[in-house]
């Protein structure tokens, strides 16, 4: 089973409200190196495949039709750019994986290549990216790009993709590297060739500026739901992130993403799934309910009314209650329908129903559907089912509340995965990159290497 | 005196060919983070001001028409991002100053904006940014960017400038975050505001993302030695790179410097000007000519030449020998003219003088007229000169060769400029900031602060 751990550089990752929480370190720590390094230990001693890192640029201003709501809740602003801590976090671990959330709409791809090779030097071979092309409803407000429709914006970063796997693939031969020091030569100019590209949406015609690192193209992460994202992720991704509802209905969601990926010309094995879930962990039955009644009293339904009109691009304060929510979710929020309609399908859900059911604090029926929720034992039974019945390949974990979090899913949950003999006990020392972390010592067949 | 000392993460910094230096830790280490941060520690431990980080984007192709003589002699390429390793760098230290080289022309002012507050937040207010517009030839090939003239590049930049001052300084009120559970609120919406600005070049209507770090504005270094470059540094530059032929004749730009500045409205002492050297020590007049007579046989010809052409925009191998070379130098190249009837001013250069001027490895005149070169003392003496005769306020040291450079810089020039009392002993603990560091404790006057 592989394990991810989510976060982002922010005082409240993914929780609002929960900064708030006593045993928080999240809301001053984040954007300090210290700590982002005691996070990363924690993690790597309980032997996790990575720390992930969500980003956006901007911040959302939909919710009331501006950004007091965010600003206030701390819904995602503010936000360090998380690209630049894991060169340190590298340094202080020695086998924890890395992944960042870095934008194709927002840097242009021989910038990314760069960024990327880069990390994948300092980190040695540590290093994943979670592609995102980005809603882009903030691209106009922040200068860092234009309003893309969304299938379109796949296509784009479809190209942007060839562009920055050929920088990686390449222009550079193994081995070009001589330090041959009698002949005067440090890289043989025989063996770097430009990447020349004219497409629709970029043009390039130069050599990669970094030398092969050890991965060369860092692990592709991705997690678009909708039906152009699934293509997206089955032609480039290595890891893919899902939300299923339940582990029933999500094998064939499971089962699609592999076939998909097969329809492409990839293998059986080419993708990693991992089910993204909240965890919320306690001791005993008594005192996960303790914190549940906690995460419950600290949620900010400001905050979540900010994060969800921000996702979803509408604002629920500016239409009348009885307004059918269908009938006025943009392109991107359609997706919410079916979630709704999954919650309570018999229900024809207006404005209102959807802003009390968005911002009431106590939503119990949560904790057991959309979270892992529950005792060490419980909550593993439940990734066993999703392991078993879904067939995920395991979990992008989203720690609740977001610092003592992170330590209940090292110190409780990780523990007794491993006496189930579900989860690592130690790295595999011949495991030395992400990328052999998830397909194994020698893996080397990955999208792109056969280029060369 | 304040002290830089400048690098570059490239496997031969500054110097072409000397990789191949037998105490050379660059060529393998410059992709390591391990390399960067005994640098790093190295220079703390000397109390240098601050580690200077020069880039590039992309990889030079002028001489000979292709990109293989910067290639074959490592060049600027390969090169990883620098920016990535300034936070460990400042994890791996306390007090040591950190300056990173970011372009205008290749990054959108919201994100630089956000990078340097990141930046700034990490290394706990010890950050400093050298404006560089790029000269934007390498734009087209990597898609970065499109050419614009050198003028307007600058107007450009002014503009950029006025942006990211205004995400830093106006967009965050001080004690905007409050960190108030009982009352929900963590920042005060009304201590926020969008920044809105629409002007030539950029378009931003959106509040900064990041909190206010403990400098807010980093240090603004610059270099620009044009007319309008100079006007540029006048109005923005806190930290001025200089290249002064001579003590004596750099009075007068030293003094013209100080001069635009206060034209433009700033204090008598609002520039920190750094004459821009490489230093060369022995520890006696034999070890410093040795070093020279390997300095010279370890220079690449060809790495020289590619250098030289990349700089200038002009390929040296695609002209007859006899060709004046007023004749074909570029806008950007003008300058050139100046500096070499500096070092011959009865010669009517061609391409064929050049070119050997260029790429004769044995240029022993070179040592003494445009490095600082000899023994600690001899070299102590002539930065005296600087400091007295044409007024500088400090160094900006490029280490020969590369890597023993530095400690020769630490182990053999700081303490005999200590010992003359040009020099810290220590670093003053109350000066917490890199600005601090250069402008005294409690300084808080720079530009832009004014603002709020």
């Amino acid at each position: 089973m592989h394990l991810n751990v989510l976060s982002q550089a922010v005082p409240s990752p993914l929780f609002e409200g929960l900064w708030r929480h006593p045993d928080d370190r999240s809301a001053t720590g984040y954007r300090t190196m210290s700590h982002w390094t005691s996070v990363a230990r924690k993690l790597e001693a309980a032997c996790v495949d990575a720390l992930f890192f969500a980003d956006i640029h901007g911040v959302y201003d939909v919710y009331g039709g501006s950004a007091a709501a965010s600003v206030r809740h701390a819904h995602q602003v503010p936000a360090i750019d998380p690209v630049l801590l894991l060169p340190a976090l590298a340094a202080a671990t020695e086998q924890l994986g890395f992944a960042v959330t870095y934008s194709t709409s927002y840097h242009a791809p021989y910038q990314c290549a760069r960024v990327f090779s880069t990390l994948d030097h300092l980190t040695d071979g540590r290093v994943g990216w979670n592609i995102v092309t980005s809603d882009l409803r903030l691209a106009a407000s922040t200068g860092l790009g234009t309003y893309i429709p969304h299938d379109e914006r796949y296509d784009r970063a479809d190209e942007y993709v060839e562009v920055v796997r050929a920088l990686w693939e390449r222009s550079w031969d193994a081995g070009a590297v001589r330090h041959d020091a009698a002949a005067d030569v440090f890289t043989d100019p025989a063996a770097v060739r430009a990447v020349t590209h004219q497409g629709r949406w970029f043009t390039v015609d130069a050599a990669h500026q970094c030398e092969p690192s050890p991965q060369r193209t860092p692990v592709i992460y991705q997690a678009g739901a909708s039906d152009r994202g699934t293509t997206f992720a089955a032609r480039h991704a290595e890891v893919v992130f899902v939300t299923l509802n339940s582990a029933k209905r999500g094998a064939e969601t499971v089962a699609r993403l592999r076939r998909r990926a097969e329809e492409h010309g990839r293998g059986p094995d080419a993708l990693r799934i991992l089910q993204g879930m909240p965890v919320l962990l306690g001791r005993t039955d008594e005192e996960a309910r303790e914190r549940a009644e906690q995460f419950t009293a600290l949620s900010s339904p400001g905050g979540l009314l900010a994060k969800w009109c921000g996702w979803v691009g509408v604002d629920l304060a500016a239409h009348p209650d009885d307004t059918p929510i269908a009938e006025i979710l943009t392109e991107d929020g359609r997706s919410v329908v079916g979630f709704l309609a999954s919650a309570a399908p018999d229900r024809a859900w207006t404005v209102g129903d959807v802003r009390d059911f968005i911002a009431t604090p106590r939503r119990p029926h949560r904790f057991d559907r959309l979270m892992l929720f529950g005792t060490p034992e419980q909550v593993a039974d439940r990734m066993e089912e999703y392991v078993e019945v879904a067939g995920v390949d395991g979990f992008n974990l989203f720690p609740c509340p977001p610092s003592s979090g992170i330590d209940d899913i090292c110190d409780l949950l990780v523990p007794e995965l491993q006496r189930r003999g579900l989860f690592r006990k130690a790295y595999d020392p011949a495991e030395t990159t992400l990328r052999e972390r998830y397909f194994g010592a020698g893996r080397r067949d990955y999208l792109g290497a056969s280029e060369r």
